[in-house]
């Protein structure tokens, strides 16, 4: 019996914000102190090091548990299945619903029951829950559904990944442009065909490491009130994520019986250009190769860091042709790869 | 193979609210006009229907994480397991980390990252999520557990129900006396013995249900400001609680291959003790049974509703003899059930 992805689909956000659009910002040093660049330069520095142009944000009257409800709609219809034959609906994501007026998260009920109430699905036996699980938590939601299916508990789950990053930005913090929102889904269930899921790898470092990625006040000191934005110590991400990712991918495709040369595109989680590239040179590197070209899609140049979200996107946009120069094939060898808060890293080798 | 749960620890949080403490609330109906008892009244009133004489905070300085961290250490202590040895902390919860200063969730690194990282687990294998499933969270935990050994992916994990409810209180509301702070743990594993995890059931009511339990305003009409709080739909949530838990017991004990004379306690969310002792008598009455004497061991007059942390807090108080008149020996048949925000059932059938 193989586990296979079924179905796809995403939900990219009409709003489109532009680097250009970050210029009359005022960007503060986490200690409040000024920045002595001007803006442009800061933004063209930014653009160097994490490849983005432009990022997407939902409209005001949207929350997250609708667009991950859209994506969803588009994996069922994908994947050509009855709504009502899924087992689970599992949602990926880090900051529940939240409101464009206000910073309270929202995570009761969860979104997965939003999204099943949203999709009208009547049986009770579809479980819905959440996963929370930093950016990697979307492929960790393909994990658990690979676990329900392999011990009988579900034969057809489906697995979205959807965040709202623009919800819980600091405006006076550079990172700020990083972020970005979007929601991805896909259809995981048991099949007859060969492939599907071969492997996959989790981990979480937590010792030194729980707090790269938290919740913390603004840098602006003028501000005076408790709101908490979303904040990271950027140089260590980029260190703990060198050291240890490219080793995860190693164990997960030794773990897959399947060598580096069958590896077709590996989709990485699109939280950097510049890390993106070095994790995955160095993976490279361990077997004394160099990144083959085009192995590594890209979509962090027009929409950013969507957290959860990438991954699946990315998968959604490749399959349907939406990416210049990008396909898979049947048969293709491809990698899913993630890292993120907690830190968790995570992967999956994948036979299409 | 068997399943089993090896270990058990809880903290119940040092500081008692008794109704007494509720005398001078200024409670009010949901659309803000005044009630027209003496609030004497009102809380003899709540008292007679939930049971609930007194409930137990967390101090000031306390967050979630630090509790469940509290309760882990005792299970894993109970278990008398090498920390180390974790495949999985799973953490369910419902409202994250929400500090007594702020209103703000905190989810961001996972509930399940800051206790691997209070409790120095150095393994990066040991992988640590969070689990938003309203208060059946725990029991669903238990379940991916299950799920997670059945499959081979897991030998050993650490199952947490944590929650803070008295953080999203809104104080004008009279349901705010139900909510309590807990926490509960157990160590679940592979096991030669024989028993463990028999059965489980799982269910989501998302079409009409969805909302029973929600994020809402303060029924003060005076407080403008757009803060939300933990709110319910208490008349609804009892019919459909008892229209359907009974069934989800009955389709669990069937699943497990026992009869309802093998089951020696049921241990149910505490919710509500009226609406328990209705669920457990009709679960009697579709075996044309009455419901035995002391089969529901119920914690909820001194500890209150403490979401997530009911079950496994109950289990633990049981195990450890802190609960007068009840015990549970070897080979003894226990149910464990929740209801509650999703809205979401689950029940397992489990033989000690």
């Amino acid at each position: 019996m193989a586990i296979k992805i079924t179905g796809t689909g995403s939900f990219i956000p009409s709003i489109i914000e532009k680097n250009e659009d970050f210029y009359n910002h005022q960007f503060l040093n986490a200690d409040g102190s000024t920045i002595n660049s001007p803006n442009e330069v800061i933004v063209e520095k930014f653009k160097a090091i994490t490849g983005i142009q432009e990022r997407r944000y939902i409209k005001d009257e949207l929350l997250n548990s609708d667009i991950a409800f859209f994506a969803a709609e588009k994996a069922i219809e994908d994947a050509k299945i009855d709504k009502e034959s899924l087992d689970y609906i599992i949602v990926a994501h880090n900051y529940g619903d939240v409101r464009h007026d206000h910073e309270q998260s929202d995570t009761v009920p969860s979104i997965a029951s939003r999204v099943k109430h949203l999709l009208k699905i009547k049986n009770p036996k579809c479980v819905g829950y959440d996963l929370l699980f930093g950016c990697p938590g979307w492929i960790e939601g393909v994990i658990h559904a690979k676990a329900f299916i392999a011990s009988g508990v579900a034969k057809r789950c489906l697995v979205i990944g959807s965040e709202t990053l623009s919800r819980v930005v600091d405006k006076h913090d550079r990172d700020s442009m990083i972020y970005s929102d979007g929601a991805g889904a896909v259809i995981v269930e048991e099949s007859d065909e060969e492939g599907g899921i071969l492997a996959h790898e989790s981990a979480t470092f937590a010792l030194d490491e729980a707090h790269f990625i938290y919740f913390g006040k603004t840098n602006n000191p003028e501000i005076t009130d408790q709101r908490r934005y979303i904040k990271m110590y950027g140089r260590k991400i980029y260190e703990f994520a060198l050291s240890n990712v490219p080793k995860a991918l190693q164990s997960c495709l030794e773990k897959s019986g399947k060598s580096i040369d069958d590896v077709k595109k590996i989709l990485i989680h699109q939280a950097n250009e510049k890390m993106d590239e070095a994790i995955v040179t160095r993976f490279y590197k361990l077997h004394k190769m160099k990144m083959p070209e085009g192995i590594m899609p890209m979509t962090i140049n027009t929409l950013g860091n969507s957290s959860v979200a990438t991954v699946p996107t990315l998968l959604d946009m490749i399959l349907k042709s939406k990416l210049d120069n990008q396909e898979i094939k049947k048969g293709d060898i491809i990698v899913l790869a993630s890292v993120g808060a907690g830190m968790n890293i995570n992967a999956i080798v994948y036979q299409y």
